[in-house]
């Protein structure tokens, strides 16, 4: 069996080596068209903020690793420009220019995610860059250090634009925050965006809300960044207003095209030709609160969903349960975690939610170091159901958003997570966590 | 009606304090044998080991909240000698040799455990410890200052006999930890123990294995603690050989005992008589893993069941799931953390345990401060139940433990909790937490 894939990134490598597991005699073909395989893209803010960072200790396995110590036929700048089910031929062109074609048994389609860009006066200013791929991060590095960057604007405040926020004001360049929705990260109850927002202000972030970018000029070295009502001067721009699934080869291969435009798979990541699989960024998934499809990239996603592929055409059983949204960032001490659905998810879903906000303690208050937790908790009225959870905090604590996690996996009712034997210890934690704080004040409201 | 508790510690109080929410009119007294009520004896290691600490500082109500904002007969030094369910009677004296009785109509015990004291020659010496209750914690911080204390033993070494193997170590004392078992934390297997001893071993405390406390002799202000092998020589020693449950009032009133000699409830925390009660650290609880009876004296399980009996007399329904025995604590900068079943624990139960022990990380490897974590986690072989998690990192990450705590409420599967979407961002974690490397492993033994 000829097993092809279609992009070398946390979904296509997982596949890769995990089918050569399974399968040690298995042909396996990755098609990647540009120089990087098997990165930590998630990494690169970290790599940014640091004057010693470098980009290229983020890739986790070297091609020669795949090839040599996996056997997998590895085949860089080779661009895929069309897909025949059909045929079950892949085609395109590699980065001299040289057609090829490569035919499979089995393909996945791993083509991931791409940065958006608004098709803006100066978008393709040598001064603008957006942030998704290793060279991507490479170009921004060089970029700051070569021109000694003092002043740079980040236009959108998703995850990435927030990391950035912290990463260049390590490196001591001024960063101005232009968004257009008028608060930051909406998906927040006010109380808890208020802290990221205090958070950033303190930090000399300036924030610029309800700003809509129209163009960006470029005058030498310096760009003017001119919205509706107000011009921003910067020597760099971040575009950070999110991603999209790259899914055109697969929808101009005649596939079937899910959530958000993503590629729309089954519970085996099949898409509607049997034999050919989507994972990643690329592809829609369950939502395991709504059992509905949706898009959410994120790089655990991708991972388990190579693996799974790698099982499936290996004939293991597979049954992807879904995402339940979780996701966690930092900037500066202030981090922020969220499992599931919001309200306003939740009644585009047909729930009946009820949401609580809670401000609680990291740890007992009678030790050292305890600080303010926000939770804010949603369930729904009619099943009594914990629908999501969004946490901030400062005390290294993003990670109990994964108790609300397992319980959105487990359909667990407000009720029942409310009993749940939580660890507690003064260091850790009052002797009531913070999400059980939450869900015995939902509870009265259910 | 008149709902009289005894004890007024964490289920006392808890119990008192929620049913005169939920019934304002109710009468409610409060018999407490100590002088001290509603404090958290849990954090009194980090109160020892700070020169400023204040022990009463960790009283979290004082008397007059409880008497004069709630409206509870609130009596201290009242020590309660006898039950008489039939007369729904409790009878006592008071501090000043006064008797006293009182009839009920509901009667919760909430008599808390008592630290064990083995009665071996000198036990009663002026200088020998134990760390329960506030006055305890009094006790040794007057010691240990007024005497200047500069070397101490400390017998046993579970939770309470490590965190105050660095509370003192905080306080410049030389800590000799003694214990008669060949291992520290037998629960844990050797790869996560030896985190633990090294630790300690780093900050100077000596370590003494499967030594027997025979005898303690006083010469003058040095005591020499005598084992079968060898003596040592220390200021002061504390006992921390563990706890058992207070259930003496119980059984003399002719109420049943369960595990470990602790009262008996049932789902409802309801005695062997339908109008008496028990909650907290002298009562059993049902495990949500094996369903059987169990004695874990925990402060959370103890607030919640305080809670459920008042809701219970007030005529709301109350059922309580179970304890997961889950815990926590740190040494220095090693925490650990468990919830469930030990391998040990499993195979007493009935199942057919299968154990992985892996390593991981705290973080992304291309961020800084990553540091290893070791996951000790056990599935049932026939129904693929996953029975327990212990912990062992030194990166704020013992709050990851609730994940699988929530897991066990749930009762899944290790396959279905190996497929939750737990949170990754480079700061907090890898791409696969470390909780799913070790279900990804132990999937594969089942």
């Amino acid at each position: 069996m000829h097993f092809v894939i279609i992009g070398g990134d946390a979904a296509g490598m997982s596949a890769a080596s995990r089918a050569r597991r399974n399968a040690p005699d298995m042909k396996i073909t990755v098609l990647e068209m540009t120089q990087d395989i098997s990165y930590s893209a998630c990494s690169m803010p970290y790599v940014l903020a640091d004057e010693e960072g470098d980009m290229d200790a983020l890739i986790m396995r070297t091609p020669a690793v795949f090839r040599e110590k996996h056997g997998i036929d590895l085949r860089l700048g080779h661009k895929v420009e069309d897909i025949d089910p059909e045929a079950r031929r892949v085609s395109g062109r590699d980065s001299e220019g040289k057609n090829f074609e490569v035919f499979f048994d089995k393909l996945l389609i791993a083509t991931g995610s791409a940065a958006s860009m608004p098709l803006i006066p100066g978008h393709d200013l040598p001064h603008v860059f957006v942030l998704k791929s290793l060279d991507d991060g490479r170009r921004v590095k060089a970029f700051i250090e070569e021109k000694r960057v003092k002043k740079a604007a980040i236009i959108g405040a998703g995850y990435i634009g927030l990391e950035m926020c912290e990463a260049l004001t390590e490196r001591g360049i001024t960063v101005q925050l232009i968004r257009n929705a008028p608060e930051i990260l909406p998906w927040l109850a006010p109380e808890l965006s208020l802290v990221v927002e205090k958070a950033l202000g303190e930090k000399g972030i300036l924030i610029n809300h309800g700003c809509t970018t129209e163009r960006i000029e470029a005058h030498g070295s310096r760009l003017d960044i001119c919205c509706t009502e107000a011009c921003f001067d910067a020597e760099m721009v971040l575009m950070a207003i999110g991603v999209r699934p790259s899914g055109f080869l697969a929808k101009n291969a005649g596939l079937e095209l899910g959530a958000a435009g993503a590629i729309a798979v089954n519970r085996s990541l099949q898409t509607s030709h049997p034999d050919i699989y989507a994972a990643g960024d690329c592809a829609d998934a369950y939502h395991v609160v709504t059992g509905e499809k949706v898009w959410i990239p994120m790089a655990l996603t991708a991972n388990r969903a190579g693996w799974a592929v790698a099982d499936h055409i290996t004939g293991k059983p597979v049954r992807m349960e879904g995402v339940a949204g979780t996701g966690v960032f930092k900037i500066f001490d202030v981090e922020v975690a969220r499992t599931g659905l919001t309200v306003q998810d939740a009644r585009k879903a047909g729930f009946d939610p009820v949401e609580v906000v809670v401000k609680s303690y990291s740890r007992a208050k009678t030790v050292a170091g305890s600080r303010p937790v926000w939770v804010q908790m949603v369930g729904d009225r009619q099943s009594g159901r914990l629908l999501g959870v969004s946490m901030v905090g400062k005390d290294n604590e993003a990670r109990r958003i994964n108790a609300a996690a397992v319980a959105l996996h487990a359909r667990m009712r407000v009720a029942d997570f409310s009993t749940a034997d939580l660890a507690y210890a003064p260091p850790f934690s009052p002797v009531w966590d913070p999400l059980l704080v939450a869900a015995n004040q939902l509870l009265k409201k259910l």
